[in-house]
């Protein structure tokens, strides 16, 4: 099984992506390609001691920048290391692409060139989620706007079959994101696809609201990709707030520089389980192939985990399940 | 002037809505006027001494519950509390109300009873968050889901005349939540709703992302209100997982236990500073009159200080500025 990663996708590129690939290599059971300017590429290639033999490289000449105009991009820069990247699972050499970059870009070069899944229209980014029970899947986390409401059974499908596969869940609970629970409650887009969701063989709970999110009742929670968007980026920021606050208690009184330097191994672990890095990057789901997306800030840990589970995204065959699930619908 | 306070609205009601009403009362400059069951009301009233003699009792013999439909209760329920304390304000012997109760039924009866102000289609929920520097308001937080542009160009004008008014900021920066910056990402409602804001006399400062909502550089934040009341809930529920993920860390080792309770005292703090309730309630704005929503939980302290802000409403005249201030839309 060969991966594609774009090495030059993310706010830290190429140094992390290269960095987190090396790392993810020797247990991976599987290669790595690295796509990207092999004059930054290659130096970094050895930064550890000798390069994994399972490690090679791919020279694409450009780059497509994270803040870049996702529809320009791609029609200019046709040797770009994403476009590349995703070049190699069309031709059958690579089995998944992994990148770190433009997600916009990356939907639109993903759906031309790998396609979609027949009656999916467009691919919707799958995230996976802290709760206190374990982890969730959210979807749609922003690639489609203005969902109807086939979008919505079109998301729980898939990320059922995702879960089941790739995670391991009998028998997902699924949650349809809502502002109340009562049949009555909620926006038009809610109440309709409620009544689509009902008509669907999957393990559909109904309507949920914000705070169970994180509850740990769920293991899908699926809402259109404004809503999604918002709703990770308000969690990310409520975390920031959080932690400021705590370091400014911290510097109030000694007591409580103490109490945080007792408890600093504490939050760090805390940390590390709100943290979407650990959790191997959002996958594209409704794409003709595996394509894993990670987080624009990924570092070496985030892009290994990444790879990882690009490799067992493959090796589950969720495509081909998650085909079959929507040929049903 | 007199504030109505709806004695039996919210979870906690009767019990916390009297005792937050006979708190307040001392210093409030205003008298209150409990609407409420009598029988269940009146033994309440000394429950700290002696009564104030700025607080006193109106007898309403019906209930709506928490979960009642709001259209049907309304219909049947006449005599509720919220209801009456509601027409004490329409018949001009009350300057305001303030209510902890049913938020579809209060929305229903203060624009059936108070009226909207023109140009405005249904109250929006205003609620108060905390962020890295004060606070900020963001709204509709779940009265206003499928909202038209034109909703969002309302809600940014009452909001930036009730921060000017009631919490004392000039110019105040209202930002328009979205999925991005970029003037081509989002849905249509808020590529639309930006050109319209960007053609009003506001300090308007163009798109914001979810991780903005907390971090200090906006007064308001405007939203659709399915967006809102999730974005609200999404926050509320990763505090809860927070809260839970450090009480489970001070139980792991006798260090982590020490750290946190020596960290009690900052962790209260901390609470109390993210905790909707010490700010004192939402406006339904959009009414011709004053209308102050309580969260459904709230305790006495929460109470209180909603009667206070129901006051410093009156006092700075919003209503009137937002009439206004509407009228130039």
């Amino acid at each position: 099984m060969l991966i594609a990663v774009d090495a030059m996708g993310g706010d830290l590129a190429p140094q992390e992506v290269v960095c987190g690939a090396l790392r993810a290599a020797p247990d991976l059971g599987a290669d790595v390609l690295l796509v990207g300017q092999a004059e930054r590429v290659e130096p970094l290639l050895n930064q550890n001691g000798a390069c994994p033999p399972n490690v090679r490289l791919r020279d694409a000449s450009e780059v497509i920048d994270m803040e870049e105009n996702p529809v320009r991009a791609i029609r200019r820069k046709r040797d770009a290391s994403m476009a590349v990247a995703i070049q190699t699972v069309c031709d059958g050499e690579a089995q998944a692409v992994v990148s770190a970059g433009n997600t916009g870009a990356l939907t639109l070069l993903s759906k031309r060139k790998l396609g979609m899944i027949g009656g999916v229209d467009r691919p919707a980014i799958a995230v996976t989620i802290p709760t206190l029970t374990g982890c969730a899947l959210l979807l749609d986390a922003g690639a489609i706007t203005d969902c109807k409401p086939q979008h919505l059974a079109q998301f729980a499908v898939m990320a059922s079959q995702y879960v089941a596969d790739v995670m391991g869940v009998a028998q997902p609970r699924v949650g349809l994101l809502n502002i109340g629970k009562e049949d009555y409650k909620g926006n038009e887009l809610t109440r309709e696809a409620a009544k689509v969701l009902d008509g669907i063989d999957l393990n559909f709970i109904g309507f949920v609201e914000g705070d169970d999110v994180f509850a740990g009742e769920l293991d899908v929670v699926v809402c259109d990709g404004f809503v999604g968007n918002v709703a990770l980026k308000v969690a990310e920021g409520l975390g920031d707030l959080v932690v400021e606050l705590i370091r400014r208690e911290a510097g109030k009184s000694m007591r409580a520089r103490l109490g945080a330097m007792l408890m600093q191994p504490s939050f760090r672990r805390i940390r590390r389980q709100l943290d979407y890095r650990e959790y191997g990057g959002a996958l594209l789901l409704g794409l003709q192939g595996v394509c894993v997306k990670s987080h624009g800030r990924s570092d070496a840990v985030a892009m290994g985990n990444a790879v990882t589970l690009a490799k067992r995204s493959v090796e589950t065959q969720v495509i081909d399940h998650i085909r079959e699930s929507c040929a049903r619908l």
